[in-house]
């Protein structure tokens, strides 16, 4: 279906902005780097490679359980170049201020930066700020562009993986996207729901030391684990099946979903890696995991597989029926980051 | 003067920019990369060194005439590198779409990043898109960052600067920022005014191999070149000297500043280049500029001489008179870039 107009869900990684992306912005900026669209492009500077990635931050509130528009703006960049294996070094810092944002709110934002920076061991080392009229922006855009050295010898991509490779989850599912969309909606639930925000690259690192059958790693922002394992079905042309009952969901978040008509596995989180390894290490890389604090509720949910026709992400619920996982259309929940 | 909200000021480049770049971000963000606050930061990688920078583009209209905020997105961030001497190698682009933004529109901006692109010799790597809902962003906002290669013997900066330096404009001066504000307001004139926006790369790359004296370089950007000579008068603790008959305008961007009363030295620039180099290489130089289709009208505008007491910039009107340039404001004109 074409569109003459930008939609809410040209911006929500699903199919709209899957579309958006080959049909408007590689069909005319395409080449060797972007195409592959990974979480990050690889680059050669003298004998060393270096990825660099960018991400723009408009969620809506600024502020929610768990974190805040400055946290995830570090931590979606630095993710970004963790799960392309990446040691991220440098990062880069643009706010868009709308005209009458209180300053107060805007050190807040800075301060969580600042913090988050720390706590991933990387520097904002160059900057911008814009203002535009009151009414030209919803408060604070941040983007964050990041780079990274990436070690030499490793080679992680969609093409390394094979039929038999098992997928793992680092943690629960569903967590940011189901806080930032209660809170927008002031939803109350006795647990309190809060977003998993945060910067993955040192479990990252910890796993590249130990299992070196890891084939590919992706943060499922938004469009959830349904998006990434879509992604890889199809740049595989494998199958990938999981178990329902193998992805970890809390009990809040599985109860926010549900009333609110949501599919967990189309929501968005934001401290979480989905990895796809070398079976015979699956058992290392999960136990690698739960070593971690970010990792302790990892799980194997399901395995790579060889597809008869076109290939399909498939679900095994719990009580053994079979379904198929799509692609997500991309509006399920606007400006989650 | 103290502000608790945000003023269109605040991103206009000038004191309330500079303000909120040092109170309120470097003194949480600050670090050896970030602080000097070059037009990007240096950065190693092996034995090489990058460059990295960023910019947001905000400008409004969208297209104007000589360019639009594709072309500007470009050239902004290949011209953040250019100055501070690397040669670009690679685009980020982050788009934030409004809903409702015609996709025709975005066609002819991403048709026009595409065309700068090349003719910058850069490709765009990675990207980002986002929606938010009508109203609440305007229209088109686009984030580039970029990466480009340090040349190993280079040493530009600030810090190389010496009294009798004498400081060269590549071209006439205003032409960017009249352009927007003419559109903007419907002022027509008998000549049409064009934004001045180009991709500097080229024009440097030859400077920097005919004139191993060059000091020190910045596109005079927001602010407009006053802000340039008050960022090295202060950082340099020298007076900078200009001579006004010897900044060349055209007679179009003359008449619209006097009309609208505004200063053209504090208006902005988007291909321009202020060039600090040494008082024996200064012939040269202004010829290796004047060789170049960018350069043409490129000029020696004034010299750094010592400072008695505060350092200050310094013009020499055409009656012979003298006044200081200040640092601008800032609110001279919004959304410009």
């Amino acid at each position: 279906m074409k569109h003459d107009k930008i939609l809410m869900a040209h911006g929500g990684g699903g199919q709209l902005t899957d579309s958006l992306i080959h049909d408007h912005i590689l069909s005319r900026l395409g080449n060797e780097a972007l195409s592959p669209l990974g979480d990050s492009a690889l680059l050669s500077v003298g004998r060393e490679k270096i990825c660099f990635s960018t991400d723009s931050f408009v969620v809506k509130p600024l502020f929610f359980n768990g974190g805040d528009i400055g946290k995830l703006a570090v931590c979606g960049t630095v993710n970004d170049l963790a799960v392309a294996g990446a040691m991220p070094m440098a990062l880069s810092l643009a706010l868009i201020m709308e005209e009458g944002l209180e300053i107060a709110v805007l050190d807040r934002v800075l301060e969580s930066i600042a913090a988050t920076a720390k706590a991933c061991g990387v520097s904002v080392v160059t900057g911008d700020t814009k203002t535009v009229e009151k009414g030209a922006a919803d408060k604070l855009f941040i983007n964050t562009a990041g780079i990274g050295l990436y070690p030499s010898g490793l080679n992680l991509g969609m093409d390394q993986i094979k039929a038999g490779d098992r997928i793992l989850i680092s943690g629960t599912i569903g967590d940011h996207g189901m806080t930032i969309m209660s809170e927008r909606e002031e939803i109350r639930f006795q647990s309190p729901l809060a977003s998993d925000c945060a910067p993955l690259n040192g479990l990252i690192q910890g796993l590249l030391d130990q299992c070196p059958g890891i084939r590919f790693m992706r943060d499922p922002t938004r469009g959830g684990v349904a998006a990434t394992l879509n992604e890889i079905s199809r740049a595989t042309g494998l199958n990938v099946a999981i178990q329902e009952d193998a992805v970890p969901v809390t009990l809040t978040v599985r109860a926010a979903a549900d009333m609110l008509g949501f599919d967990v596995l189309n929501i968005a989180n934001e401290g979480k890696v989905v990895i796809v390894v070398d079976q015979a290490e699956a058992g290392a890389c999960l136990k690698a995991c739960q070593d971690h604090a970010l990792g302790r509720q990892a799980s194997i949910i399901g395995q790579v597989v060889k597809a008869d026709s076109a290939p399909v992400v498939e679900l095994v619920t719990k009580i053994g029926g079979k379904r198929i996982v799509q692609m997500p259309y991309g509006r399920e929940l606007p400006r989650i980051c």
